[in-house]
């Protein structure tokens, strides 16, 4: 759990050096003067230009909106799908050479002697692996370090953790994801394609790219807060889609995730491209395999077809009851064992790139030692089946005809080593081998964990569930008839669910995986109570993540007891008020203070009545345009200000220190008139706390203006006034969080 | 489609006798001197007295409610899952002993002639079936007609239709529609699921029943239309989980009818009732099925087994395309058919209950004889396999080891008739056969739907597009090889969905209840294709009803081109306010008016300043407690009126009218400070339409109050002023909508 300490790694890359950048660096991007995370609008400003450009367009223009947004999204769909196929292959090619040549290796040796060599070998190739993944991680872009989750998470929550949808961070996660998965690191790929699905989505809808400087002129209308979160909603929901060949658990995840308004169309399109991601993934990877038109590899992960025999019944729920204690005993012992780790791995910052790539590398170069050791002394020979999983059995000191069977859990892929627990026949595995195994898993895991490589925790976690399950199952086949697969399947699902607290998606992923409704209700009971006893004990993964962020994240309610807060405890007060015609002096005043950043001002006529609400970003651009009322006359001849000049600078509007105002321009005055939201949501002083948490959290608000009984601006609610609040153990906490 | 054309049969009871029920009766139905539908209020009224009692509870007491809250679900979860099995197995009991009497009779006659004797027998069996329905839905409770579904997406929606969740409804709905399925009608049990376990919520989660006269003093928390709607959601996917064994496609379903805002906790809740009642369904009908453990049962409805092979391949996709062109002109076809029963229909108004038992009757006997006409005319004779679903094969004047075809399709329940389509091999059926019987049944389907019957339209369309999905199959299978029985579930998710129109859930309905992931791209095409070509021609089915019914039900955006409208426009006004200490006389004689029923009232302070917003019922309840000033003295030694005074009232608050108020009680004061709302959400005038929408749609509202920029009341926002805009074709249309 390395990552979580390196709390800073998200806010730029300047911090990863242990450096900080000086604020006024002129580079882009250092925001505003900020490096901590901005926070995304999803309320329309609805100015005047917005309402003008509606106005004049006919219901067939708004159609034609709608076919494109479809258009999108099929798009969206269909690029995820390539590249999951694409980063699939590349790991199926560069695994299979390693595998082949420490295989031809080690069977050269095992009769000669010198089995060392081999090790070398296997060493030397996941470390060559993992160098290259972990250097362009490191040097290039550190956001995309990890599986990409909790940014994606916080983005759809409406965080923008800076460059996290960017181009660059895509090549790089689908360069590091390859590179750490065929480089035997106990990772997965899966994760890592909710964030490539994502940042594809947020390219795609966008029409242009600012990394290639490169504008399509497509898709303005889009260039806006709302329209990219629906999108990359659309996206993450492709990349899960893609990963688990689950396109509904996609929807749900998305929707789980990030949507705090759920709209019937727009949920239709998240689904479209949802179906076409997988379907994508599936038609190329038949292409691949050989076999076009047999669609069997729906996603990245296949957890193989399970039969719904008696099993899955009735004695079933029954003996729940014994993996649900045990479940919970497990449970214990993990969180315990996680907060150990924590504890340690807190200590230990390394910020230094070129470190972190020999951090990586020595850990690929210790797997490959633990697993070979593990190979090497076990003597568990089992004979060689005709089972298509198994394929790189290594006979090293087996008889003839027979493998090592500690060999299918650490010289394969993981996906391929979870699907051997799921389907190998009762007796494949000895009880003492799988132990030894998930211990040892366990820890290669968490270490593994912290690295600067893009990687993900879903398959580590799916395959150490998955052991210990099939253990589980092992033992109980002792006292009564069980099958241990299914009880992989139910490890799997519990030991996932501890630790990234997914509820509902995550049962509809596990059941479209599998492929089969009738395990729903185990595997449902399973994760409710892997999520209730891993509550009690400590927050899931990603929200320990995100919460050493300190964002201002909004989970779904307020909390319980937070009744007797009104607005008046909650709002920020005094607020940094402009006039309808401001000063332009003031104005440049204002946003340049870097002792007080905004990003929302209320626009007030005399005696401080709300008239309406403007950002920073749309006061950058009037900046920067001059749009001052001096001018106005001498302007006549130049266009008038547009909404196209707002999209254009979307999303990264200059700092204010870019913009240069003369004296002279000091003193002209600025209008707002037009450019100010002329109708923000207001509330009065007395609204309780979760009446406002309900406000903000059902309209995606960013900025909730609080007003007298004469309507006087007294306050603004902002994010992060809202997530200061939290429930702890002894009821409602008040949290510090990074200055937004 | 007759019932689309009583238009008035939802408003009360009186109506459907044809007669106008008087105004003043008394009757606790009659509220408010209306009989349209009321609206649902889902904001809280944040009282004085409800801040009080939060502030009051602690942490711990809110986790209890929680725990209460995953009681109930479990409750109602359970609850449907057992209803569902008591319909299903009296169902298969009954029509079984029919099935069997004819059988034997037709045994008897077909050697001896006379089988009009048979005929007769089977007419007169299915008109008594459907008789005892038909009376106890038309004499004991009109609202149980139908399927329920309109009904409850207007529940969800906001619009209470009276009586709908009652527990007599419950009673006469799964009694009628026990009787109308073993009666033979073309109807289906899976509809009239979903209202069972909307009404079952609706009843466990108050802890009372007012039917029964009975409280049981419990779930007293949750006696509010905000807690009922979330429990009746999941009551409604309890009902979908169990009508199709669809616990995910049940939650969607109630997200995509009526969630307005999507809550993590709450859906996993419904979730855990749709999977515990798709569980209890399994586990009960197991058991009386013999065969307990097995859990091979988890809908009313199983499609059986659909195995991928290469059938659900690239080349399907390719097929699709014919079936597309196809299913466009027949959609065409289609609702060119249904205008035409409609334009018919709407000519026949029968609202005598005795003629509308008589109609059920006939068309029971139609039915039977239609049927009887197509087996006896029919010649086509196939040999008698080892088919399970071929419950009751008829011989008639087959050779001996045959039996008659047509007998698969008439001569046997709908459910079972759907899966011979499915399931049975290439070659069962004779292309003439099936068109004649899809064309008759198309008819039969049309008449019934509009009888006084409880029943469900899913598996008449279900039945319908099967069987011309397996004649397009057959017939292509002339040209390419196809497997007939594919394109039967493809038929039949294009019909029903060109029928009921829903989208994402029913895609994952028809993946659960096929229990193939892999179908769901074709699924979802077919469904999109239906969709749109449909929505071309006219509404779906649900929306024609509620369209007619002229509820204010509010869709998912406001119609893209309003962004012309403001608040002003919209909204109603003058408003009828009340002042913060308000005389009783104006307060009763206001709400006693019946040219003007408002529900919500702003309470405004001098110069008509905004400071609350009080209800209807809440007036009701101080009016009947007498809570005045002048009192507040004598009352000292009364106790305080508290909010359980409120929640004993909900939902059936009394009418004004049978509030007896004095001359001289008319002359005190009524304090509204403490049992108003004191932070109404408002918005200013010039507030955009699709923002006060959106405002409306995210928090459930019911009200909103428009203020000018001194915060004095010019307006108000009803549903109903926003229902009232809707997208034609030539724009932005107003409706007429019922006086609510």
């Amino acid at each position: 759990m390395a990552n979580i300490a390196k709390k800073v790694s998200w806010s730029g890359r300047g911090d990863d050096r242990g450096e900080r950048t000086p604020l006024l660096n002129g580079d882009e991007e250092v925001k505003n003067n900020r490096q901590v995370p901005d926070t995304l609008d999803y309320d329309n400003s609805e100015n005047q230009l917005f309402l003008e450009e509606e106005r004049r367009m006919s219901h067939m223009g708004f159609r034609c909106l709608e076919i494109r947004r479809w258009v999108i999204c099929g798009l969206i769909g269909f690029l995820t799908g390539l590249i999951a196929c694409m980063i699939d292959i590349a790991v199926e090619k560069l695994a299979g050479y390693k595998y082949f040549a420490v295989k031809q290796n080690i069977e050269k040796y095992t009769e000669l002697g010198g089995l060392s060599i081999s090790l070398i070998l296997w060493a030397v190739l996941n470390s060559a692996f993992v160098m290259f993944g972990a250097i362009a991680v490191a040097f290039v872009e550190p956001i995309a370090a990890g599986s990409g989750i909790p940014q994606i998470k916080c983005f759809l929550n409406g965080v923008k953790i800076p460059r996290v949808v960017r181009l660059k961070t895509l090549v790089i996660k689908v360069f590091g994801v390859i590179c750490s998965v065929a480089g035997g690191l106990a990772v997965g790929k899966e994760g890592p394609m909710i964030h490539s699905g994502a940042v594809m989505a947020a390219g795609v809808s966008q029409g242009r790219s600012t990394s290639l400087k490169k504008d399509f002129k497509i898709f303005e209308y889009f260039r806006r807060d709302t329209e990219k979160r629906d999108f990359v909603s659309a996206g993450a929901a492709a990349g899960v889609s893609a990963a688990f060949g689950a396109p509904v658990g996609g929807v749900l995840f998305s929707l789980e995730e990030g949507a705090s308004f759920w709209n019937q169309l727009l949920t239709w399109r998240i689904f479209f491209a949802s179906m076409v991601s997988t379907f994508t993934l599936n038609f190329f990877l038949s292409i691949y395999h050989g076999k076009p038109g047999e669609l069997s590899s729906p996603g990245l992960i296949n957890f193989g077809r399970f039969d719904s025999d008696c099993e899955c019944s009735v004695m079933y729920v029954v003996q729940k009851q014994h993996t649900l204690i045990v479940l919970s005993h497990r449970m214990r012992l993990q969180h315990w064992l996680l907060r150990f780790s924590h504890a340690v791995l807190c200590l230990r910052y390394i910020h230094r790139p070129c470190l972190q790539v020999m951090e990586a590398m020595l850990v690929a170069a210790v797997t490959a030692t633990v697993s070979f050791a593990m190979i090497y002394f076990s003597n568990d020979c089992q004979p060689l089946g005709q089972d298509k999983a198994e394929e790189y059995p290594l006979q090293l000191f087996c008889a003839d005809g027979e493998y090592n069977s500690m060999a299918t859990a650490f010289f394969n892929t993981p996906e391929r080593s979870v699907r051997s627990l799921f389907h190998n026949p009762p007796g494949t595995y000895n009880p003492v081998t799988l132990g030894v195994f998930t211990l040892a898993y366990f820890f290669l895991a968490v270490w593994t964990y912290g690295l600067t490589v893009s990687a993900g925790v879903f398959i580590p976690s799916l395959l150490i569930g998955a052991a210990w399950g099939r253990l589980f199952g092992i033992l109980l086949s002792f006292i009564i008839w069980a099958d241990p697969g299914k009880y992989a399947l139910i490890g799997a699902a519990a030991q996932l669910g501890g630790i990234v607290r997914m509820t509902l998606s995550l049962t509809v992923i596990m059941i479209e995986a599998t492929g089969n409704v009738t395990y729903g209700f185990p595997i449902m009971l399973v994760l409710m109570t892997a999520k209730i006893v891993g509550d009690y004990f400590i927050e899931g993964l990603y929200d320990i993540h995100i919460k050493l962020q300190s964002v201002p994240f909004l989970h779904w309610d307020a909390p319980p007891t937070s009744h007797w807060l009104t607005a008046r405890e909650v709002m920020s007060s005094p607020v940094t008020c402009f006039n309808r015609v401001e000063k332009v002096g003031r104005i440049v005043d204002v946003l340049s203070n870097t002792s007080t950043i905004h990003n929302g001002f209320p626009v007030v006529a005399h005696t401080r009545k709300i008239c309406g609400l403007i950002l920073r970003s749309q006061l950058i651009v009037l900046l920067k345009h001059k749009v001052f009322v001096e001018r106005a006359s001498s302007r006549l001849s130049q266009r008038k200000l547009q909404l196209k000049d707002f999209r254009d600078a979307y999303p990264r509007f200059p700092p204010i220190q870019s913009i240069h105002v003369s004296q002279d321009e000091r003193e002209c005055m600025m209008d707002l008139t037009e450019f100010m939201n002329p109708t923000p949501y207001t509330v009065p002083q007395e609204t309780s706390l979760p009446r406002v948490f309900k406000l903000f959290r059902a309209l995606g608000l960013r900025h909730l203006v609080v007003v007298d009984n004469e309507n006087r601006v007294v306050g603004l609610v902002t994010r992060k006034d809202l997530a200061r609040y939290h429930v702890g153990k002894d009821g409602l906490e008040e949290l510090h969080l990074a200055q937004t």
